[in-house]
């Protein structure tokens, strides 16, 4: 992922010294499980730790060089790896690595570096999720009219929204647990995953010591369902994005102006116009979440291997394993900043939601008809007529509001005066159920 | 989808007729709810449920297109539903749908039928995993040659194949578990989902009677991150399905001939051609697989409505919904019957198998020889040798196979006589963990 | 595709009888030019064409069916259909077909049906764009604030808007133009293309009397990446669909009703609230584009074909081909009805238009004030501060405007009085460029 | 793109510090076609040349970050640029930019950058086309079996199979020329792409300077279904190298060994197993294409922006322009250098196409038998008795082939006899239109 859209979090469980050294992790424990089932010398397995170790903690940029160099020459990365750090280790290095596979060491590296990848992932949702709860328990009460189609409908709160989107990213967090689990697992199991070479108790002992689960069934990888299954879990976190996003976007559009993006001082939001003021960070991260979710086509793509393995998986995931973590790493922490500090404006919320004329209050009237006896054919007809009516002469000198055409509709005369009017579109009944629904959001 | 490729079952909880039943399933139920609350009155609900179900039962296609005359004037689906519903019910229709919205029929409708669908598809995967775990048992120990990049590798079994995608289907299982929780939710919250013109009670009423789950926060739709959720499994199990279909066409080819479909009587395989047999099967649902994958896209996409909700999901669900459960549903069969009759040709493995010479036996002797103290570079090289020679002359006559060439190297020789070899590449070895990996993926 | 989305003429296209009449074209023309190279008798070319033309055009559910019930033994599509044919034809059938294989017709049928489907799609494209001119002219100079980021930006026409959709459809047009010629092509190769058993002057007797080109290289099949352009240009007409949509949703939204989908009488908008008015046309192409673009995964997918040929194009195509097209086609359509009715409000455009004070003309305020001899960063500054302090009171009893904020500004008043302020924000300045733009456009 | 996929020219072109410099040259050359006109000063124009033009060339690292540090602080890029190149240029740098906006640089220059990035791939695609017609000439009478189904068909020779990969990759060269004309457009209208503050004229001239046509209607932003057609074309690219190394990858199959990618001295196939020689560049260049692939449906997504522009285009393009094009370009390269040391066996490819008895001439015998008088159907039963006989006995002891088979069938006996049988299965017949097809492909 580019720098600008990376945090040094992310980029750290990415690098290629972080890489190796996880990769040398899972040849020492193997190793030290080897040498308790007595399959290499336990003199081996303490030399491969108490040499390898530091080596492993020095590899700098230098060092990923020297390992690429060799690489050049094998055309094969692990083996440049193990090559590398045998010179460091010495004889008893041919006691790394056996009867394993190099699938062994490269997916549980990529199992372990997802899964760290995960729990950042999670802190930012956790971190966003308060940050939504405090905005939506700060605005539970603020009300603004709640919008389908974009068209104006009823009253709702600001906090109703909020709440919403804190429901989704809830569920999001719930699916990246679930996703984080698929892919915390471990394999070494040789070549093909018949584990002939390499006995099960090594695989258990690696697995726990990295926390992470055994693969019941490697085909000498890891089944890359389990990754299709994290890549869309963050592809439907980033569609969350997205619609949050989406939602500042419109509120600040220069006819609503219900919220707007915290402006920094010094900013600037256009060359040629110095009165624009953007909501440039949700069309960012709008932009990213189209990012997040175009990776799961190859991520699907990648189950299809064949026979035992083939490594077409390779050169995608090393691109979109930490190009969407990354992304959406960045996405989320920008979110969370952004609805911190997002500038929210009641009163234009209110002028909007009262500047139809009161047509809002449309069904209220059409149940306290039906409810008087009308057919509810007959109400929608008499309801529709005197909402149209107010629709069409908005704004107009002399226009009269929804309530002055109802009273002048015989049909609706006959069964409500101004009093029953006002009774049924009383606004106090819009926010009867705010509090359960926060309860069923937030928990009592 | 079209017919080519449904089932009955699955074209049955999609048909236009089923979805109004549900529809009217769903009002009735409300109206009962209301009716206990006193928001309607008793007898409303009464008349509805007693005049309602009998229409609602006897709905074909003469129904189906009288209520699509009505939508035509209307141009909306539900107002011209309960208009219908509303001819033969009488004037107690005016207290259906009372301070509900279309949304609301709409959206729990359709948790309905995904959840159907849902089961269907779970039934498939059942009906597969059963017949891959017969399958596996059949050939736990049946030979054949483990193939990493398509090139022979070491022996697995032919059991352990299956195992594999045993697990991995055991694990979509999972997932449809999963995605059918995610999207078994119930919302009767009234327009933009504040519940201000319907009780929570009543849309807890729908819920448990249609065996669903309250949505916690409904924004008038329930939102769309749970759908993606739903076909994202569906595009996973599908990943599954042609990563087995193309094992399956792997084996059938000309040169591998180690499995094949089963070959009808009266079956033709080319117009051309008479000598054809052609894994048909295998690719049909590799097809199948690429267009359920397609549709996970649109489905994220469908995440970000605006504001409390618009309506551009609806023409994508309308087409996916059904398309991707029809498509998956006939898929799974048609994999579970192939996999059934699948003819395994075990002797054309063993040829196979040892058609190389013995060189895929290289690690066991690259790990005696490190045993026996050569580095592991000085291993690789000397056994990298014997084996390229080996593959070199394949075929030709007078040609030496692996264990010939390898006593011939001196550095070979000096460490490892003949029965040393021989108790090297002992075939036997390679099962040792079979059962071990059996019990993971089948339970013990 | 769902019969909601479809209308008859695409279904026309790609109805089972259609594609069996196809079936049989090529089968007759293929016969009529062996006969002509004497592969076949003359005789035999006669009665296939004498016999079976009223045969194929007769073909009728029942025949299809028969059809269907032959395949069912056979297992193959195309054979099922020349037994069909056979049985009418008598003996001289055995010279149908010969040297052909099944690919040959159904490849070169599709490129048929395909062909007709482009057709279709780029007569709409020319109803939609003459729509789109109309309207274009008849608001050429009609003012409206052209909006960056959702946020008044400057002044624009809504003619000039129109333009720039007319400009991306007409692109659109040519980019199916491109896409029809690529799939345009006749295949009557025979087994694995090498026409060794079908000459080529077979292919192109039949490539001419169907108006296709001659196949240059056929593996046995059409090469996939053909058809993988088409639908990726059907997916780029549909997004270009949903820019339109997506405007005029904007423009419909309650704080903004600078325009509106015509309302129907009957109509309604919403089953509870009657004063709706939704954009309902644009959200469902939305929908629509959704689903056109998802397409484009598998036609993509469908390009690596096994070998020669695998048939795991087949089952992709049965499906996208003709809901892709069907899709798109009725999108257009809708599209068109939609922009012809469009209702336009020019004086809530001119009202929006002014409501932010003035501020929309800060850049000209800018270019004045480095052309007076301020520097850019100076001039940003000043001019910022003025719209900010204008922006920051929007609404407010006794805010002023923009020019006034200006005029109390010492190093802006030092520069420009009140007069050059009024000559340097003239909205005449603001359409200097439009006739130029239009005639770029549209032509002089 | 990681470092691992990407080639140094591609990588010069993406590189911020090249970014810079681009944009620079579409400021003076703004400037200078301003001063022609008389909107700023000759001198002015001049001055931004001569002190701006060092300045842009020498941009450094350390310059980046000089900008970046700027941009922290107006969080506006191009406004950062501006402030830096201003630092250099004195008080004439208030004439820059004047009347453009920001969108005006960064289209043009990203016009430019992928105009450049075509212009490699297009050299990409003529040296693979080079190497696939060279490689087709060499084996354009090998024979070899064709496949359908990944089973034998009929034979045909390795040179028919290139020429079709190379007729594929000139229609991709042919999709790329549109693509890069499709992008290769420039933009100079200012806010809302109006032209208000712009003359026409500037536009016109940058554009021809660089090398560009003129963007007939940009809405301030090229329009985006240009970038669409262009990602587009780059994935149906992708999808053809895939194609080719699905193919390698079947071929060097261990029971297949008809071809072999080059293997390196030193190079190591496995960790673990010493023998493997794998086909990793092919499945290397399979995940390249999924990759690629996957970008189309972000750059989709980004057709749709928000009236006359939103910014949520520029996060998808800062990732995918660069990563798309430079991933392309590496996969390119690599296919080439594969090809041309491809390693081809054509000994092994006459033994597999020989394997199966002579079934493979099943249709040439079924010819014969319909030009000898049998119906189709009767024909088609015999030869397939026959073919299946041959087929379920291949390998036993005694096992006869084909056409002893046919001559055993009293059907087939009574109508042809040994010597008819030889005639009709005449090896020769299969290579009659090699030539034919070359000379469409390759030209006389």
């Amino acid at each position: 992922m580019v720098p600008r859209y990376s945090r040094p979090q992310m980029d750290a469980i990415w690098s290629p010294a972080e890489r190796f050294r996880i990769w040398f992790e899972i040849e020492a424990l193997a190793a030290e499980a080897m040498a308790q089932l007595g399959t290499i010398p336990d003199d081996a397995a303490r030399v491969i730790r108490a040499k390898g170790s530091p080596r492993a903690a020095a590899i700098d940029a230098a060092a990923v060089e020297a390992i690429d160099a060799i690489e050049r020459v094998t055309r094969h990365d692990v083996i440049a790896f193990l090559t590398y750090m045998a010179d460091g280790i010495g004889p008893e290095a041919r006691f790394m690595h056996q009867g394993m596979t190099s699938s062994d060491v490269l997916d549980t590296a990529l199992a372990v570096q997802m899964t760290r990848a995960a729990d950042l992932i999670i802190a930012d949702l956790d971190a966003l999720l308060a940050a939504l709860k405090a905005r939506a328990m700060e605005h539970k009460f603020t009300p603004t009219i709640g919008r389908s189609h974009g068209i104006h409908a009823e009253p709702t709160t600001f906090g109703l929204k909020l709440a919403g989107h804190y429901a989704e990213f809830a569920r999001d967090r719930a699916r990246m647990m679930a996703a984080r689990a698929e892919i915390a697992t471990c394999a070494i199991s040789g070549p093909v995953g018949t584990q002939a070479s390499v006995d099960p108790r090594v695989e258990a002992h690696v697995a726990a010591a990295l926390g992470l689960s055994v693969e019941p069934h490697s085909t000498q990888v890891i089944p890359r369902d389990r990754h299709a299954a994290f890549f869309a879990a963050l592809a439907i976190t980033a569609s969350g994005i997205e619609r949050l996003a989406t939602e500042v976007r419109h509120l600040q559009r220069s006819e609503v102006r219900e919220a707007e993006e915290f402006f920094h001082p010094g900013q600037k939001g256009s060359s040629s116009m110095p009165h624009k003021r953007n909501p440039v960070l949700s069309e960012n991260i709008t932009g990213l979440a189209r990012l997040v979710r175009g990776y799961v086509v190859p991520a699907l793509e990648n189950v299809t291997l064949w026979h035992e393995r083939d490594i077409s998986h390779s050169s995608v995931e090393r691109v979109i394993a930490p190009d969407a973590t990354t992304a959406l790493d960045f996405a989320l922490n920008r979110l969370t900043g952004m609805m911190e500090k997002l500038v929210i404006y009641p009163e234009r919320m209110r002028q909007n939601m009262e500047s139809l004329g009161g047509v809002v209050h449309s069904q209220k009237v059409l149940l306290a008809l039906t409810q008087a006896g009308m057919s509810r054919e007959g109400a929608y007809a008499a309801v529709q007529r005197a909402a149209m009516a107010t629709w069409t002469t908005l704004g107009e000198a002399g226009a009269r509001d929804f309530r002055a055409h109802l009273l002048e509709d015989p049909e609706v005369a006959a069964l409500m005066d101004g009093a029953a009017l006002d009774a049924a579109m009383d606004p106090a009944r819009d926010f009867v159920s705010v509090d359960a629904i926060f309860a069923r959001v937030f928990g009592p």
